[in-house]
């Protein structure tokens, strides 16, 4: 490469980095005007029934409206982009292991997700927004790099740079961070989130530009948000760039503090990991529900709506009134839609301190909850109504087609129980009810998602009070540890539930008991160096391989030898161009001059020459076509002796998709076979040697 | 391993992890303690005498201190552990990346680490004290896990579990971001640094357990903070958690500031790339003189106190004495030692702002100079003054035999330079000086360190303020994007300057017109598999390799193949155990029962056989061992015709220290050559292959 084009390549990679922060800060900001004024929209109107004291038309009204919403949302999934229901976050997690699984990335995706996620959030639901929001952000950064869309005739030709694994996954990794930035207003937690749980494989580069976008969607948010305070945006206009700013004014804590939260950090990981048992439990009845087909996936959407619609708005008719406390003046009860002292169904200079939980949106709950203005705002009974409410309908709620975070569920549950601990021990300590409510949603966090670092920074964004930082460090740390011996974190079990050949960092530990050519399996297909056009066309009609040995024979070499390993999509590219020989001769450097690198990129997804695509006639079947300008010498190679654990390592640490497995002693044919991603699985490797099984971690 | 065995094991590591953050927590304590105190009596003595208007005496005093410290501290260093001097982040850095070099990690060092650090900071040097809590943090990690020192007879059986360099890595990078998170009392940002700087392989489980390292440390010092509130230590007692807690209440920005902020880091990246090319001059000019002896080191370190002592003292006499402002109240003038209105030379009612600055320690100025009272606490000249002295000073500091972190210098500079751009700006700007100060500092550390997301992060724990950091996001990308344009980073530069093998995570560009065995050299000491021990005695005598391939030969194979790879180190054991045979037979279980794994571990610094330990007779120089139980039988090899970039990749990314080269073509010997570390470094494929040096990156 010439300076000129390396420098234009680095500078596109800064562009995309740019374009991807700008667009996803955008939408972050679009989803959240949209749910805002929905949702508040329709509050509002039910709110101005009760107050007429129309009940029966203040519920038909919210339940249709959630209803709507809900059937919409559901539709779009069901029949449009089913790839968008669900977080999306095990997905792309998957995508950056190297799993390259169908329509995940495809603008329909992109579409449903931000159009389905503003729906759903507003219907009520108890979902949230930062899930989508990252497969949103990966959407984005996979549309910029491959150039648009040639589906939907959007496409531009600068941007065909980024046509390599790498290169995409690195876009990707970016996308993925400035999602959570953009649902948070998190940058430093969305580079940290992409760092701990999203990317495989990390490089101090990525850092650096992962933050450059992070940081463009803090900037865009915060004018945006400026922007907004003028009154230019409907019902928004609260809350700056800090989502919930308590600034808990003496955080002082004590011995005895730190056991209540050790108690807090324990059950938090035990109802964690007692979450996500139940999360994978209702995930596999949803499954088969939903393989029905998608009349049924509205259908259940519509019921999961209808039911929380009922509790939404039946469950503060349970609560008492309370009267207003007098230092809260104007406050209470709130006339709008925010503020802790919701009327709801109470005569005037009164509060109902469930509705300002229930009754609202879930970005105001939670805000609610981590107030510190008072101890006595909620009352016990209201906090376990609540806990109990959000735990259960996060549960069910996970898994019906919409798009849907796991993260505001998870905070919602944490925090009530937080606060419920914290009124519980008001007496006893130190720590304001508030401050429990965060430290609450940190345990469940740690419980359900299994990050410490990046949780603990999105966490201190969310609510700019650094000094509760080690408190909600401990907390992490045991809920983390505690709810570890009982499975694994929510995306990771989604992962392995979706069947997705995800490539773990450590390698099993059967592994060590077995050797490289103890898992090669199949019929091995290799081509000469230069090979007759018909056996290279049948060998990619009737294999799926993407990568075949290409070995050196007589007369070009004194013995067969392992040449390199060939790709199926540059063989297409190769056999499309035709550059066929009636002689089995070498013509390397003809070859090469007629193909530019470009030609052999790797294409976007579902763009690629397919083997049906290919035109060749009889008389071509028989002449000889010259691989060597397309085989990649220098494959990575393993002696067929060596430890499989010691090969699984290399796999994933280099990250390969084929990996050649030589024999030990000579005389044999060079090569043994091709290891892929498919021949590490448990499911490979525990099916062909089961007695291994038993052998624990 | 058992179950329990695994139980434990892990119990261990935590254990570990919990002991180094507390040790490091302590330690950082202490020092803080001990500046304070050392310092805090040194200036009120000073300036009582300067009250009393005797001047020539308050200078002597002045002068005398820190001499005193400062030989002390040289003394220390040049005598007793050379390694001490300096940042020592280089010196982990390297080790991290698999440099074990001589007494980096030793109990001397540590200790010459502490004390020096202390002396050296108090004595008024324009260093910090970060470096040399990095490199405390990481030694004591490297003793605790290595069970003591045997050295000085401290030694502990139980903490003899982490025997292998992945577990030492582990704990050392722990050590480091403790280290960090003592320093800057920043949790987060002690992770990130280990991550971003430090750190050359990352897991994610490291990424948990340095997390909790540091939150130990947070705690460790939050607790003794606390505990030093109520006056129990002497003059230490002020700051929180916080150390420069600066909450700018409002902080606005508008496009212009922007601009003017790029502005500021454009320049702050020039400065401060030419900041680390003159630290390169003039450590290299340091080198020569510390070169010539401990004496010449002590004489050097006398120079440069002397000259800081006149700078300290000296300077503020020029600046002018102004007025205080009346609202500053009691605060002006500051009686007692920080505060940034000092008396010094002026008379009742007025202080001298250039002394506030320059003769004080180096946190409170720079608290100073974050603070945000004010805009006219500094005049121009006073804030020219200081920044051309602390730049000037912190160049020519670095590099003498004191312990010395680069932190500080560089934030001292950045900090005035802001500052002084923003008292320019004033009129222009919505933008305080507090923060115009801190944003200046971020320039300069982008501009040398080059770090972005952990300084971003450290910087947000060292001033408490959230809503910056999108300003400090953009200043760092832009001074470190400036600034890469000139020269690398300062601790790359200096790892380069010691000449140790750092092995980069890219491949070098020349590096793909090269195969492996291009660079394959020297005669290939290889053993057969059942071997004579007089071989092995001369071969391990004669050579410094490590690792040797263990050839399988015939009788007990058809043909001669690489069975393994064998280290010195476990020779060494298996020599030592004598368990020898006077005919060529094979006695592998024999053997096997006879050695522990815990024999074959990895031993401490210093602490394994030598050679010259081991007594053969000569009757056994005859006889025979079998080096089967102690082969690596599944050695990472890689085909010579292999590209040198795609090999280099390969050992940097499974973190090899040797790989075994084999022929490609069959009939040959079975392994072409042992491929190190130092076979990658420019020095020897650039020496071998000069026309290669033209190829740009």
């Amino acid at each position: 490469m010439k300076n000129f084009e390396i420098f234009q390549y680095i500078f596109f990679k800064w562009t995309m980095a740019l374009l991807i922060g700008l667009c996803t800060g955008l939408i972050g900001f679009c989803n959240n005007i949209g749910v805002e004024n929905i949702a508040g929209f329709k509050f509002l109107q039910t709110i101005n029934y009760v107050r007429q004291e129309k009940y029966v038309k203040g519920f038909t009204y919210f339940a249709g409206c959630n209803l709507l919403l809900a059937t919409v949302t559901a539709a779009l999934c069901a029949y449009i982009a089913p790839a968008a229901a669900g977080s999306g976050i095990p997905e792309v997690k998957a995508y950056l292991n190297g799993v390259d699984a169908h329509s995940i990335l495809a603008p329909s995706t992109l579409f449903v997700k931000i159009i389905g996620s503003i729906l759903g959030v507003a219907a009520g639901f108890v979902v949230g927004k930062e899930g989508p929001m990252v497969h949103t952000g990966a959407c984005i950064a996979s549309l910029l790099g491959q150039g648009g869309s040639r589906k939907y005739h959007l496409t531009w030709k600068w941007l065909t740079y980024f046509k390599n694994d790498r290169d995409r996954r690195d876009l990707i990794t970016c996308g993925a961070a400035a999602g959570v930035a953009a649902a948070f207003r998190a940058p430093v937690g969305g580079v940290l989130f992409a760092l701990e749980e999203v990317a495989s494989w990390w490089r101090s580069a990525l850092l650096w530009r992962t933050f450059f976008t992070t940081a463009v969607v803090a900037v865009v948010l915060r004018s945006l948000i400026g922007f907004c305070r003028h009154g230019n945006c409907g019902l928004f206009g609260e809350g700056g760039l800090i989502m919930f700013d308590v600034n808990h004014a003496t955080t002082k804590w004590s011995a005895l503090d730190l056991v209540t939260l050790a108690i807090l950090g324990v059950i938090g990981g035990v109802l964690g990991s007692l979450y996500n048992y139940l999360v994978d439990k209702v995930l596999r009845t949803y499954n088969i529900i939903n393989k029905k087909g998608p009349m049924f996936k509205v259908l259940l959407v519509i019921t999961i709506s209808l039911l929380t619609s009922c509790c939404s708005y039946g469950l503060p008719w349970f609560a008492p009134c309370t009267p207003c406390p007098p230092e809260s003046g104007n406050e209470c009860p709130s006339i709008g839609r925010s503020g802790n002292y919701k009327n709801f169904n109470c005569q005037d200079g009164h509060y109902n301190d469930l509705a300002s939980l229930m009754f609202t949106t879930n970005d105001d709950a939670i805000r609610n909850l981590f107030n510190s203005n008072s101890k006595n705002d909620f009352h016990l009974s209201t906090l376990y109504a609540f806990f109990g409410a959000m735990y259960c309908l996060g549960i069910i709620t996970y898994g019906i087609a919409i798009p849907s975070g796991l993260f505001i569920p998870v905070i919602l549950a944490g925090a009530s129980y937080g606060r419920l601990i914290g009124t519980l021990m008001g007496q006893f300590c130190n720590l304001d009810a508030g401050l429990f409510a965060i430290l609450g949603a940190a345990s469940f966090l740690g419980g359900t998602m299994r990050m410490t670092v990046s949780l603990c920074v999105i966490l201190l964004e969310l609510t700019n009070d650094l000094l509760m930082l080690p408190l909600v460090m401990i907390v992490l740390l045991i809920s983390k540890s505690v709810a570890d011996n009982f499975n694994e974190g929510v995306y990771d079990q989604i992962v392995k539930m979706k069947g997705l050949p995800f490539m773990e960092i450590h390698a099993e530990p059967y592994m060590r008991h077995l050797a490289a050519n103890d898992v090669v399996t199949g019929p091995l297909v290799s081509f000469s160096s230069v090979e007759r056009v018909g056996i290279i066309i049948h060998a990619l009609r009737a294999t799926g391989h993407n990568g075949f040995p290409i070995i050196d024979e007589p007369p070009f070499t004194d013995a067969p030898e392992l040449c390199g390993l060939a790709l199926r999509s540059h063989l297409l590219v190769l056999l499309k161009a035709k550059k066929f020989t009636k002689q089995q001769h070498l013509m390397r450097s003809d070859i090469k001059k007629s193909f530019k690198a470009i030609d052999f990129a790797k294409p976007g997804s579902g763009k690629g020459i397919k083997i049906e695509d290919l035109i060749i006639k009889d008389e071509e079947m028989n002449m000889y076509v010259d691989l060597h300008p397309i085989t990649n010498t220098s494959p990575y190679t393993v002696v067929e002796t060596m430890s499989l654990a010691k090969v699984a390592v290399l796999f994933r640490d280099l990250g390969l998709r084929h990996l050649c497995v030589v024999p030990k002693t000579p005389g044999r044919p060079p090569i043994v076979g091709v290891l892929t991603r498919h021949d590490f699985t448990p499911e490979h490797v525990l099916g062909l040697y089961p007695h291994l099984k038993h052998i624990l971690k």
